[in-house]
């Protein structure tokens, strides 16, 4: 057994931006590695100062560990990326090894502009973004059926199933205005859906769970509670299907998907534009 | 003049996750570009079938185009890779290319499984995070002072700063308990912190923006009102500013920053975990 076996690698993340992408994307790739790693970002790195500094920071740590760090840069502009790629370590170069053969392909040198235009500010993506967010949150758990016209999707499931998470994301990351409305016991009494969403059946998705999840999740909530109880959330996910199946309304199984699943598993299914497919 | 000056590039990423991580990496890469780009995603191609259909999906769109097309991808099991890397295009293997490189670095072969681990629904992480949206959601402007000792940071502003998105935001991220309060005319008037704060302010943390901005932003929103009016903006950012240096609250201007940045600059202030470094 090693000495160090425990010991968590260092990981530097980087970036004259946020360095957010980076260091979800590092993420996604360390954890092919069964060993443990300790990510550390250093983002808005955008002057030769501040790329001196870093490579500074990142030496002292690694003078103390026996083992040399893992570098993932996002740098633009050459001149800061030269002074960060001196830190000793493996450098992952994230920027120039996909901007050089693009360059190739395109017949075209890239601008090296510290470019963050994705989610400025100014731009009307951005104020979609916000616009989207607010409407989600004003509707929210069926809180206001006025202007339901002007979602992009309305959600439908029982309480607890993940409405609310996944609406919130759909805003967040898409600029996606995403309604969500609860399925409760008086609709399946009715054995219809709520009357407010008649008009909009065709943007309706339905979220479903198991029956076991769902009581573990609410029982966190409302301890020993009827609302909790196993054989009640069994009822309602299986009056929830039953009035989704009846309504031709397509749905997608939480249980064991995160966030951006379930969205992405949406997006599938909802987008006519071809920016996903099914 | 090119005939297809304007005919936007295709741009697949193909991955056996969701590919959002890919997709925001693609984009950032993109910007880079000064062409026009039509990216597609295609998700969760976790099979040979999966892998075969994508590679005709991508074959047909680019028969009809003139140019090849850039291909992201994200396959983690080799045979899928394989398969995938037959389409016709710019391959940008963003898994291999990395992780090769982390191997050889490490003495140690990568799983290859198909790894969800940093956002699986079963996780502690996960759990968290969704407990994260649901405080942030309870604690929204003001909403509750309930459990604020729970909060990792309490936002303060005047009303339409960006106090909503960037809490929901940390939460969904990063999993951060994020309250937030509005710093209103009444505040000003007494000319100290809501008292509900008082006990949490080592939590506090300021958001501010330029009055000409906040203006436009509130004219959105109520056109015409006292409330939107330039000189009521000016009003309102002045007090806030001086009661955040009176209570010496750190603060940082949302003029022209992204969430990702806004969100990005208070992490650099409020953890001391030195994931993130200042």
């Amino acid at each position: 057994m090693k000495m160090n076996a425990t010991k968590p690698r260092l990981v530097f993340i980087v970036s004259d931006g946020t360095g957010i992408t980076a260091e979800n994307f590092s993420q996604s790739i360390l954890a092919q590695f069964e060993t443990p790693f300790q990510q550390i970002r250093i983002p808005f790195v955008d002057s030769p100062e501040k790329a001196y500094k870093a490579v500074e920071t990142i030496n002292q740590a690694t003078a103390e560990e026996n083992n040399q760090p893992i570098i993932f840069t996002t740098l633009v502009r050459p001149e800061i990326n030269a002074i960060v790629s001196k830190a000793k370590g493996l450098m992952l170069d994230m920027f120039q090894t996909f901007v050089a053969p693009i360059e190739q392909a395109l017949g075209m040198k890239s601008t090296h502009a510290m470019n963050r235009l994705h989610h400025n500010a100014d731009t009307e993506a951005y104020k979609n973004r916000i616009e989207a967010i607010n409407y989600s949150l004003a509707h929210d758990d069926g809180q206001s059926s006025q202007n339901l016209a002007a979602a992009k999707v309305i959600l439908v499931g029982v309480s607890r199933v993940g409405k609310t998470p996944t609406s919130l994301y759909l805003a967040m990351q898409y600029g996606l205005k995403a309604a969500n409305y609860p399925l409760i016991p008086e609709d399946f009494e009715r054995g219809v859906l709520p009357k407010d969403l008649a008009p909009f059946k065709t943007k309706i998705f339905g979220l479903s769970i198991d029956p076991q999840r769902l009581c573990e999740i609410r029982n966190e909530r409302r301890p020993g509670s009827n609302y909790a109880k196993l054989e009640n959330c069994r009822y309602e996910i299986n009056e929830a299907s039953a009035m989704m199946k009846r309504e031709s309304i397509p749905s997608v199984n939480t249980t064991s998907k995160s966030i951006e699943e379930i969205a992405t598993t949406i997006l599938q299914a909802i987008r006519s534009d071809k920016t996903i497919l099914g």
